[in-house]
């Protein structure tokens, strides 16, 4: 089958940046390509979008097909269009992101990779087309929201500890925070809840859980 | 001349919003369509990406041609792309917004449009395509970013009062905001530099005149 058109018509690809927090560390997402450009090479998930499926639609489809995973909350991240990102032909790609915890999924890759893996950001390989800047985008963005949003939360489960969250943040920003100032801006936030549960976390007193005031949505917190 | 790919591929357009504050309200700047589809109907300057440009070159080459407005700075919103947004065929859309002094500009349409106009956001007129959604998603933008960027001060020439800014933030964010609160978030933001100049206002004593200590650039205050 081809297509026609009167004037220039593009490529449109949706890719996806999965983050996640492994072994203390930022990890992301990667498909092994099973085919040319770049077969063998590592990528972000993603691919071509199809006539009757929106953009997102387009992300979530691709991730579930090369990786098993379903049912995040993805955002839109940036449109990348620069006019040689992949050899073939013009390519404009739609980037997502997604916070997931890795402890909750388990991956399944099937059509067009032949493996799909967590890497830690700082040790990603050569990756295939721009992927790289994309990445960096998307960590930027990411570590920009953790300071006006929610967003970290999805790297926790239901129920944590204010040590917990604080090693969250931590490890996405890749620097110390100081512990006291942490706790009292999370509290102030209003978003926490504290529970009636409580927990043991190494030789300190037992340490109260909290939970989102408003789970299931990443809220803006100012 | 014809165009023929072995899978669908779609038209990309950059569209653009352009916001200035003029008679003390926001406004945005709107194109009257001069062809089918929406012919004479109100709408955002913007156009087909070419395929020697990228799409930010494309968001500044559609701007200058509709509206004759160049050298500003853009920002990359949104990509929309919902299936039936137009009703030709297929596009997908690269949204940019920009900041502008309207009195520092003078407007010349040229390709494509039969005027180009400011229009208080209050008191749009029924929009082409999905534009109306467009310019709610980039108010929303704008408004967030006023909180933790210099983007406002674009606003602004180079040197103004504290007044001045006070009075961007209420019509962007469409609220009154306390003065002495807000002077003193923003003389603590370090972003301000006051400088030899003062002013007089109405019938108060004379106002400090500040401008940006890095102007030219829009930054991240926190």
């Amino acid at each position: 089958m081809s297509y026609t058109y009167d004037y220039p018509h593009y490529a449109v690809t949706a890719d996806i940046v999965v983050f996640t927090i492994r072994d203390g560390t930022l990890q992301v997402l990667l498909v092994k390509r099973g085919a040319a450009p770049f077969k063998g090479r590592w990528a972000l998930p993603g691919g071509y979008l199809k006539p009757d499926e929106d953009l997102e639609g387009c992300a979530r489809r691709e991730l579930e097909e090369e990786t098993g995973l379903a049912g995040f909350y993805l955002e839109q991240l940036y449109t990348f269009g620069a006019i040689k990102r992949d050899p073939r032909e013009r390519v404009i790609t739609v980037a997502y992101f997604a916070l997931i915890r890795s402890d909750a999924v388990s991956l399944r890759p099937a059509t067009d990779v032949v493996g799909a893996d967590w890497t830690a950001l700082d040790a990603l390989p050569p990756l295939a087309f721009d992927h790289e800047q994309i990445i960096a985008y998307a960590r930027e963005r990411l570590a920009a929201k953790l300071d006006y949003s929610t967003l970290a939360f999805q790297f926790l489960p239901e129920r944590f500890t204010m040590r917990e969250l604080h090693a969250v943040y931590e490890t996405v920003l890749g620097k110390p925070l100081d512990r006291r100032n942490f706790y009292k801006k999370m509290l102030a936030s209003g978003e926490l809840q504290e529970t009636a549960e409580s927990r043991l976390e190494g030789a300190h007193r037992p340490a109260a859980v909290y939970r989102l005031r408003h789970p299931g949505e990443v809220r803006i917190t100012r």
